[in-house]
């Protein structure tokens, strides 16, 4: 058969005119996963054996019941699923745990199936996908096995872009759910932080960490956004969904739209020219769809980036890996936890009054625009190049990203184009928190304008089913299904 | 002249009236001011020159356009007056602002006039009055000279008990603007964080810091509040009031309510049978008031309340008097400092983790009632008893305080009757963030049907002005104004 189109509405189609069941679907995905074994994107992969239950839990039950119905995932190796062993990349690390993730367990329960857990950044320490022990090895870009796949939630990127599942959970604390979306054309929804509990996820920094979601679709993002955010009282940093950000994925409330974008001279593509070509093309194609182009100082989010690694959160670091023997980590995880190891509690106030004094610079900012504009990362490195320079190039892929949930932003990563060597580049639309539906709302606005093909798979890109709000007359309403 | 009703409203009725002139109104209380000097009341009292420019001010307005006109006031002395050293207790740390503290700005620009710098225990820390250098003394209780007034505003509470002024601005980080409220028969708004400016306040811990009001009426709270709530994007801190907390004050959703109390055994008087059975008598007034009482599990507020003192929070207060001579503070104020000295930024992220679990925990609670009720303090202590057990009474009086500001609480002290001493007891109404309003309309129905004598004058509670909703039939409606 040809390449078979894996997202969520395609394979509900199939399902529905019995083209297909989900066995047939995960088997076949098994099959595919066996091709690309060499590109380090499982930590562990489930047999059919293994899948069988979850196959089994479908039987009397319908799509109509379940939204997610045979719909298969991946599940990044520092989130839990009850019975298999959770890693984080690291061995020492590894345990069992009986429960699965409050947010696996929504998925599960509506439906969807879990392939595997997928290979990381230790500790999802890292935005490159080069940080996991040799047993695992690098994880390979989907389009271009020489580059870095992105991290720190590398294989689950990589699972989506190839079509081995429909979608995938990572997690993002500072940028580890947007820069693979980038590297390997895909969506990538960090959503605002609190939405997706972190109930039995191995925290990065506990006050920051989110579960994010991979897809080839804006639409197969907001299916699985919805049913992931279910508020989670055990999870002490869980905020419920306010209502003004639930089932208005579509709905753009103007004809116009406005948004904001660095300062040129802010702009940083570390001497890549072809990426901050992609990023002047991404802009202009959201003037052409009815956007009003303004610039911002970024100042204040950078000044909120460069405390994640040069202020005390690294001590949040050293928190959630408390009793793991440090010579059984990576040498450059070692490394980072070494840091700021004598910053004091009057250390960490001054730092968290510098962050707030950002946030309240950012307000107006993020209230002024329906989203700020920025590539998802200034460019891109072979994983040759990142293993001779593991530190500075790693920091270079966070320029756009590590600020995000320190000032409490919704982001969603959207890719737009390819640069000559036909690897993907990507923007990301950001705002304030609970903005996840507006985000979505543009994000399908780009995509179903834009029309690229999906993940990096020879699969065209879809109709999208919202209507999609027309933007002045330059938009041709898609509604479908 | 018999003893003068200060509140805002007979002051404007005088003034509209021309029975009284600001000028008038100030030279008396000034007069006044000099009957109580051994209260220890003010560290510095204005005099009739200092103050003629602010009368000056007000030759071309009126009360139409000034809605505090004429309207004398006191300013707890960590707080910014232009041109007035600010002390906060501690003469080596004095400095001479050029600017007013915004909140402050604020009042003068609505009318209101400064009478003078009120005492406080030293850095606003303790709840007791009595922390204050020799040079200021002790503040003594407007009731009972031997009695403590409460701290750390105390000043400010005894000033408008007595009449000095009409309202004043205390600070509230642990209880400071409501223990003194409950000593002294006083209204004590501690409003949601962020909503007064502290932007030209001297922090004590910067996070958590709340300009308070103390006011003989909920009209006067709500009037000051109303003037004194105006974003400050200067103020990391600030936050801006959402309009559910705007200009309904007075008006109260159901003709029933319910509250909500601590378990039995969660209540501690500290031996005190009276207090215990005023807070009986209070609870009883609310029920036949229509409320419905239920009790809640109070451990999540204790837990996040022995972090405040037992945790690193301390860490904010060092950095708050980061370059100030110890030795120039009083002892009980350097051993405070010198707790958790060795705290970690890893162990503030570990108390923060805690603290997050409590917020999560009275999550529901907060929501499912009006309001909570509490006693204000457990008990009630002489100046000679605080001096000579300086740590422990003082930790005593926040039983029912300290956790209101790490949990995000808005809370109003509330007097509610007498013990046989004749000194006053009082209750706090709190609930989340944002409910301000709410709380005001409830602190209004109860003092509109105690009808107590206002602070510890020979004043009878006036009409209040805003429409009091009826619940059920057992209220008369009183409309006036």
């Amino acid at each position: 058969m040809s390449q078979q189109n894996m997202t969520i509405a395609a394979l509900q189609q199939a399902y529905q005119t019995g083209d297909l069941s989900p066995k047939q679907v995960i088997e076949n995905a098994l099959e595919r996963c066996q091709q690309y074994l060499d590109h380090n994107i499982w930590i562990e992969l489930f047999s059919m054996e293994q899948l069988q239950p979850y196959l089994d839990a479908l039987e009397n039950s319908s799509i109509e019941e379940k939204p997610l119905f045979g719909i298969p995932f991946a599940i990044k190796d520092n989130i839990e699923l009850a019975g298999f062993p959770v890693t984080a990349g690291c061995e020492a690390y590894t345990y069992t745990p009986d429960k699965s993730a409050f947010v696996v367990q929504q998925l599960i329960d509506a439906g969807a199936i879990p392939l595997g857990k997928t290979n990381l950044d230790q500790f999802a320490t890292g935005l490159v996908g080069v940080r996991s022990p040799e047993k695992w090895g690098p994880c390979h870009n989907s389009f271009d096995k020489d580059y870095i796949s992105g991290g720190s939630s590398s294989g689950s990127a990589v699972a989506v872009a190839l079509g081995l599942v429909s979608f995938s959970l990572g997690t993002d604390t500072a940028g580890s759910g947007r820069v693979p979306a980038a590297f390997n054309n895909l969506i990538g929804l960090k959503p605002t932080r609190g939405l997706l509990s972190t109930d039995g996820v191995v925290p990065a920094c506990r006050s920051l960490d989110c579960v994010s979601i991979f897809s080839l679709t804006t639409d197969d993002a907001n299916t699985v956004f919805n049913v992931a955010a279910e508020f989670d009282a055990n999870d002490a940093f869980a905020r419920p969904n306010l209502d003004t950000n639930k089932g208005n994925y579509g709905q753009l409330a103007e004809s116009t739209f406005s948004f904001a974008v660095p300062k040129p001279d802010q702009l940083n593509f570390f001497g890549d020219a072809e990426y901050a070509e992609q990023f002047e093309q991404a802009v202009k194609h959201l003037e052409s769809l009815g956007g009003e182009k303004h610039f911002i100082d970024f100042e204040p989010f950078f000044t909120a980036a460069r405390l994640l690694y040069e202020g005390p959160w690294v001590a949040e670091r050293r928190v959630a890996t408390e009793g793991v023997n440090r010579q059984a980590m990576l040498q450059v995880i070692q490394d980072i936890l070494a840091t700021q190891e004598d910053a004091r509690a009057d250390d960490l106030f001054k730092a968290e009054y510098k962050l707030q004094a950002c946030r309240q610079q950012v307000r107006d900012v993020l209230q002024s625009y329906d989203f700020i504009l920025t590539p998802t990362a200034g460019t891109t490195y072979t994983i040759e190049q990142v293993q001779a320079d593991p530190i500075k190039l790693n920091s270079n892929l966070g320029h756009y990203t590590n600020f995000m949930n320190l000032l409490d932003c919704s982001a969603i990563a959207v890719p737009t184009g390819f640069i000559s060597s036909g690897l993907p580049f990507g923007v990301t639309l950001f705002s304030r928190a609970f903005s996840d539906a507006r985000l979505l709302s543009y994000a399908n606005l780009m995509q179903q304008t834009l029309r690229l093909p999906l993940g990096a798979m020879d699969v065209a890109c879809p109709d999208s089913s919202a209507a999609i709000s027309s933007c002045g007359d330059r938009i041709t309403v898609a509604v479908c299904g």
